[in-house]
């Protein structure tokens, strides 16, 4: 088959969605895994995302003619130099990994052209085994970073992987990934963090805290992730993210100083900027019309989104997003939905005006 | 009746929603309204959030027992000194800006101890008279800043109003609330701006922002807020948003120098430290026990969200939050919702399960 026989090296959530992806689409004679965690591998076995169990990594990847890391980011230059004794001079190999210069020049170092790094864009807020999807990479993007050291013949191999799994493989630089991840994921991930740090010594937690409202929520969402996974990841991408975080200090830097000196017309072009770049980050490609975005009240008990969501239903109107904003004590709510395409909207508003709620088009 | 006749000046989303407010709950005698441009208050009139339409300041406020000005924050200072002429020794006076420390003391300037500052921390995404509603306040904080000069009287009255509209009036320095909204609500409106500034300068627009995941949407949300509406707001508070952006830029600053210095536990123990307290800022008081996040793939499709909502409808499970995660082209998405207690969101599994959905819980 395609791809022949597949070693998955870490069984878990990324490991496992490979694994049951594979096995789904048919495109792997065989599916191996291996986790430094035997339960691991063998929960993965019982969910069926590999076909068979190796207790050791020598043991996975013999015979093997693509080997897929799935570890985490910080035990891959380990694994790649341990496989440089074990896997034969064909096969191929690429891991999963968050951060790509360093893990790239380990692979290369121990492994040649035959390693391509890699970094699938999805499913990373979930854990382990219980999480993994065969779908979980389908239309998601799937970073790829040839160097020119990379065998061309590898490279196909890597991005028949993706495209097997329904996802979309595109090349990048090593450095460049780094440098995006860092501006797109990591250092909104430490600003999310350091705002709630910020806003617990403003003072006494149980008051002030009461008071944050919704878009605080938003902001700080992600500072509920779990920290040794970020731990991890931010080791791995430690220079890229140390010139993001200082990039970003300087833009912070440069606000006070519109604010010191009063360059208020300066300001509002710098949040006019980031408003209109927002909003086009925020629009999907290709979907039916511009989001329009709703508000209203609604009572805070069940049945009450249903309504709503059933009467968007009936109409063919695709909700693209939804937020629910509760008073910090229940009893009523604030509903935001965002509905692709005047005319929907329209038409949602008139049957929920029908139904007793009183929506409102959020101006942007 | 309880508040007498009351001049509403400035007659948009929170001026209009406190007249609708008093004039469905019988708090006021008579509700007139004042706002710069006369179609505004025309337009409050024919929704019925004021009795009255004033055409000038002194005619709104002549005879008013109570005053509240719910213009721009940045015009607050000058409407209290026009005031100073027109309004009647007992008259008490109120505002409802977004910043405290100036705003107090301009306002104590020009009429003394019958002004109260306050801040209603409802709404504040909304805009205009068409967003009004007389419910808008229910069950909100609604936080008064009274100082040494404040009369006890005025206090009092101005404690009935946010009463009378539902909410829960609470007395806060003026220079606490400032700092408190700064950290809680500026800064972190700042730093949104400044990420999505910082991932611009990353590269190419069109396949790099095609990047950013939901992490990245959710901290970037509020960027896409109206600029001269934050210009206005910042510039009210802009001491205590220079202190409180310093304050941040001095932890980013902290965590760079953990990441130069390889200390991975203190990184850990800093990200923990900040997850721990927005864990505890996710939970809502009084609700029906620990929030659980289910999160399952769906098909990007009209009708979807309705049967997923219908089915916790129809078991009682109240969700308390919704989120949709779309591929960045469509075709399918991920949901995550957010019901209240374990045994609710078991129930709620299980009738999904059956409806051909794979939910599984998000561990956290």
């Amino acid at each position: 088959l395609l791809l022949g026989r597949v070693a998955v090296l870490g069984t878990g959530l990324i490991g496992g969605s490979i694994g049951l992806g594979l096995r789904a689409g048919g495109a792997a004679d065989e599916v191996r895994g291996f986790d430094p965690d035997s339960g691991a591998a063998r929960a993965a076995h019982a969910r069926a995302a590999i076909d068979v169990v190796a207790t050791e990594l020598g043991e996975a990847v013999s015979g093997a003619s693509f080997v897929v890391l799935c570890l985490p980011v910080d035990r891959i230059a380990d694994a790649c130099r341990e496989l440089a004794a074990h896997v034969e001079v064909g096969t191929v190999v690429t891991d999963v990994g968050s951060a790509k210069v360093e893990v790239v020049a380990q692979g290369e170092r121990w492994l040649g052209g035959r390693f391509v790094g890699g970094h699938p864009m999805a499913g990373s807020e979930r854990h382990g085994i219980e999480g993994a999807d065969g779908r979980l990479f389908e239309d998601a993007w799937w970073i790829l970073t040839p160097t020119a050291q990379t065998q061309a013949r590898a490279y196909a191999r890597v991005a028949e992987l993706a495209h097997a799994l329904g996802a979309k493989p595109v090349a990048v630089a090593p450095e460049v990934h780094d440098a995006l991840v860092a501006r797109l994921s990591h250092v909104p991930q430490l600003a999310a963090s350091a705002l709630v740090d910020l806003a617990l010594a403003a003072g006494d937690r149980q008051s002030l805290l009461g008071l944050a409202g919704p878009g605080f929520r938003d902001v700080t969402r992600i500072a509920a992730s779990r920290p040794e996974l970020w731990v991890a990841i931010i080791r791995a991408n430690r220079a890229a993210v140390a010139e993001a975080l200082k990039a970003l200090g300087g833009r912070l830097d440069h606000v006070s100083d519109m604010i010191a000196r009063g360059s208020w017309i300066e300001l509002r072009e710098f949040l006019a900027r980031a408003r209109a770049a927002r909003l086009e980050l925020f629009a999907k490609p290709g979907q039916a019309g511009d989001p329009i975005t709703l508000s209203m009240l609604v009572p805070d008990r069940p049945g009450v989104l249903a309504e709503v969501t059933t009467a968007a239903g009936e109409l063919g109107a695709n909700i693209e997003d939804l937020r629910i904003v509760h008073s910090t004590e229940g009893g009523r709510g604030r509903v935001e939905l965002v509905i692709a395409g005047k005319e929907a909207a329209e038409l949602l508003v008139a049957a929920l005006l029908g139904k007793g709620y009183h929506p409102e088009r959020v101006g942007e």
